[in-house]
């Protein structure tokens, strides 16, 4: 049978997605090739690759607006790193809302000052600051869309001048920005995007080659950009099932209705969050909840095994919260369909009908 | 039909990965989860990775001498920045014996002096340099022990005290080394340990440490080695083909057996290159020649539009050779079947009877 995957990422994908993978590791496009063993120089592959850059760019609404897409290697991880190595000359001014953004800040802080603007660690992260300022003089603010782990997300974006850098690793493609309000997105890919092992890179190039070091050749995105993100090899079969999901999001009426969705499936689970007794929603104010990930905990700990037998016998994978949080965490990614959103909401009403 | 895959990577790999690979896409292992969708602090997944970070220090008989494996990402291309990073204090040896090597000396000089010990840049790299001295002092020496665009092989390791660094991204698994005269060895997974997307690091654990530079997070051998090779999400489906391929690896004999296949394809094909004489090997000594890549050119150039047709006729892929040395390549890394080479010499002999 198959679960109900609320796993934080990797996480699950479109079945057609799974499907057309499992035929392409056997013969690609009946090509008498493996997709993994094709050269990543095949007319095949550079169509695959070419394919997955322009949808990403057209999903964002980006196309012709001076920004290039790249596949690279390494995960928001490595961008926390070649961020700063690229762009940051003297200072920076970070956002930080969480252990990616915190991950963020002393990355960067190898290379140059780092002003961190606010951050809500005082309290466990349960709530986005508002009330900053963000200084003229830095190279680039850098912030965290979505906080996977403590399930909290950005609505608005400060206004400044500067260029804004942001991780959107857990909620890139599942709502609608001005994404042209960016001088450089990244995001794993293994949320709503494909499989691990490649991240999304998008630049708005005329905010590169205003840094006076060095930068090794991997850590370069102008390198990267010149080879058309194909510089050495790509993760071949990372960046074709990338492809594929971004075609499905496209078949589903890219991002805005993608948006609708989304917004359907989280208002199903916070309403009952926040109406069933026995649970209480992690985050402080329910303005700054993310529809991706909802963190919640038991009011009653001594329900935990009981519902915990329950949510598993109902088929549901990954709920199991972080530990920085504990409780729960329901991952709602843009493949997860409302059906399985609507058996964790049983699941939690027979838990109170039974407790 | 299937075709006969001569690429040089992203390569061939055996059938049976193929398969277990498109049902583990659909269905991990009946869990009712896409190998693609579960998490990497699954137990499915800590298992996979341990796996196969355990098969490939068995394959080199590397256990509890010191060493441990690492499943990155990036590919040599980070690797040769890494080294570098982790261990370059104040000058490294380099012997540089194509693109490849090339592209290494290249990073390494960003980090400290770069002595280049000994090069065949002069012949266009048809031969591997053997008078060289390592001076006593440098930090460590690297050499690429196959050049897969060249087809040229490291047959023996010079003798030297400080660690030895090789990229043995296109020979591993393919023939027996003393491998505890290394101090790291990397390579990318592409050609005989699985898909493109992860990079095999085998580093001996005292040669860290010595460097005095602040190393950034992802970069530092040593922090990946603290997490388990898990430091931030890996590239799970290629670690999973690899760790399948290893296993693979295993049941055919491991290395020892598989040299003697490797010897095989290649004694079948070099000796019709010699043989043919609408043919002529590209490397200068016979002794240097790679059993991994046989790189050769027609000495009549007006037969290659028909030789091309033949091939290809024949089902075989991935013949052409790279662009700095024209003619071709045939790659013969540890999937590709005898029955593959034969295809392969008897167009050869079809090409010379017709001519």
């Amino acid at each position: 049978m198959k679960k109900h995957n609320f796993s934080p990422g990797p996480c699950i994908l479109p079945q057609q997605v799974f499907e057309k993978t499992s035929k392409a590791v056997l013969d690609y496009n009946g090509i008498g090739l493996s997709v993994m063993e094709i050269s990543h120089r095949s007319k095949e592959f550079i169509e695959i690759m070419e394919n997955a850059r322009t949808l990403a760019l057209e999903h964002l609404g980006l196309e012709n607006k001076g920004y290039k897409a790249l596949f690279l290697q390494g995960g928001a991880s490595m961008q926390f790193l070649m961020a700063s190595y690229n762009l940051l000359e003297k200072k920076a001014a970070y956002l930080n809302t969480g252990t990616w953004s915190s991950k963020a800040v002393k990355e960067a802080k190898l290379f140059g000052e780092v002003i961190e603007v606010a951050s809500s660690k005082d309290a466990n992260f349960n709530y986005i600051p508002k009330d900053y300022t963000i200084p003229p003089d830095v190279d680039y603010f850098h912030c965290t869309s979505n906080n996977t782990i403590f399930g909290t997300q950005l609505k608005t974006l400060p206004q400044t001048d500067v260029p804004v850098v942001c991780d959107m690793s857990s909620d890139i493609f599942s709502r609608n920005l001005d994404f042209s309000k960016f001088g450089l997105i990244y995001a794993g890919a293994q949320k709503n995007m494909g499989p691990s092992g490649t991240t999304l890179v998008v630049i708005k190039e005329d905010i590169l080659g205003k840094v006076s070091r060095s930068i090794p050749s991997m850590l370069d995105y102008k390198v990267h950009l010149d080879k058309d993100s194909m510089f050495n090899t790509p993760p071949v079969l990372a960046v074709y099932v990338s492809m594929l999901t971004l075609e499905w999001l496209k078949e589903k009426g890219g991002i805005s209705a993608m948006e609708k969705i989304n917004e359907a499936k989280a208002g199903l689970l916070y309403t009952e969050i926040d109406r069933n007794p026995l649970f209480k929603g992690f985050v402080a104010q329910k303005g700054d909840r993310s529809p991706m990930n909802a963190t919640f905990n038991l009011t009653d700990e001594s329900v935990k095994e009981k519902f915990d037998t329950m949510w598993k016998e109902a088929g549901i994978n990954g709920l199991n919260g972080h530990r920085s949080v504990g409780g729960y965490r329901a991952s709602m990614y843009n493949a997860l369909p409302l059906e399985s959103v609507q058996v964790l909401v049983d699941v939690m009403q027979e838990a109170e009908r039974t407790a």
